[in-house]
């Protein structure tokens, strides 16, 4: 669960870092803007500067949303990180019996040894002396303790069942229950990722059609467009596209050389 | 022709700047990269990093290729300025008889209005010689003075008419041969600008495949998987998929409580 609660975190931190990265390419974009609105207003090429300046707006504008779209995801992954922090407190509640059985089962499995080694220290005891061929009175002694300490192996083997019985019990309904919390995390982080996903997809379409409008665009100023206005701009009219009409002024005005 | 080489320099600088943010925004992908490899190890979600590592690696490679093309393009920009110099040093040696026709049209301009000045002035003088009834001969020497004047407008008229002319057809061959260098001039500015566009469009696609492929890969990792993975992980066998065949062993080891 605590692995849970550092998936969330992490994946928020991620989340958070991206729309930082969005944030800055957006004032890149904002910047080139900048730059093509101070392309030079004279010449023929002038007017190709406000199609860059449009588009790089615009990409600038993309990229803000999807910032903001990322910043409220962050928020909805808070929202959840804080939800999941009160479900692992209550699991942990309910999880008491389960910690008392894994603990009952610890301590009766520590008993257990330990009267398995009484048990085969008795045994061994009683075979040495019979080995050894002692007193009668000496042997009947050492099965007695052997007899006894195999009652309390079995006591123990008895206890430990029953205990382990409860342990298996707790353990597969609280294993049940960790995977369920388990599920809806992983259900939930999906979702969560979803949203990241769908708003980077948004983007992406919005982003494809900026670029066909800027193509459009440069594809719809022609170049026979671009010289006209450039004529009339110096103040040259024109009769037909491709064929300038200049007139003796406007003339001069295209080529000054020195004199008034 | 200024403005064209201007125009050019100003649009590799534009393309200049369009490569560093490509190229900022392919290394704060490969951070995101790192962020995501970063990722806890452990629990449920742990397998999911990896998804978010791929895609964030495969998307600064796509920006950071845009930001290679970007740079050939810049020296192609690079390529066509100094073509362009060279073009317009031609044209300019070209252009010596215009500067000559247009010299040779201001100054016969400024004759015209002297001479004009000098022809009115003189009928002015007659006019007023007559108004105030001067003599005979002061009127014939004045009238003979307007003569020679209006004579010599006359030939300055004339001599401005024929500047003009050769002037005018200087002028329209020099147009036509300015409107074709502009022409080319923007015909290979918007070739430029489609390989800029061009590009821009390729990154797009690839980009649109990562993003398509990182979905496809969330979708793919199953919860059951997670699940099933986290607990192969935790040496815990699974025979089917969504329950955990637990044994005492790795349980404790799911739920550690104190002491060993």
């Amino acid at each position: 669960m605590k692995h849970g609660q550092l998936a969330t975190k992490e994946l928020a931190e991620f989340v958070r870092e991206s729309a930082a990265i969005e944030e800055t390419y957006s004032k890149s974009m904002s910047k080139l803007a900048k730059i093509a609105s101070n392309g030079s207003p004279q010449g023929t090429f002038a007017p190709m500067w406000d199609v860059f300046r449009v588009s790089s707006d615009k990409l600038a504008l993309c990229h803000l949303e999807l910032m903001r779209k990322m910043n409220d995801l962050i928020r909805d992954f808070n929202k959840y990180g804080d939800e999941q922090v009160k479900i692992h407190r209550k699991t942990k509640e309910e999880m008491v019996g389960t910690v008392e059985a894994v603990q009952a089962v610890q301590v009766q499995n520590g008993h257990l040894q330990k009267s398995k080694e009484g048990y085969h220290a008795k045994c061994f005891e009683l075979d040495r002396l019979r080995k050894e061929g002692a007193p009668q009175k000496e042997l009947e002694k050492a099965e007695l303790k052997s007899k006894k300490a195999a009652e309390s192996f079995a006591v123990c083997i008895e206890k430990y069942n029953r205990v382990g019985g409860e342990f298996e019990q707790k353990m597969s309904e609280s294993s049940q229950k960790f995977q369920e919390i388990e599920e809806t995390h992983l259900r939930q982080m999906k979702q969560l990722i979803k949203g990241y996903s769908h708003s980077i997809e948004d983007t992406h379409v919005q982003v494809g059609q900026v670029h066909e409008e800027f193509k459009q665009n440069v594809e719809n100023i022609g170049i026979d467009n671009l010289i006209q206005k450039f004529a009339e701009q110096k103040g040259t009219g024109q009769d037909k596209p491709g064929t300038a009409r200049l007139t003796r002024r406007s003339l001069v005005f295209l080529f000054p050389v020195g004199g008034k």
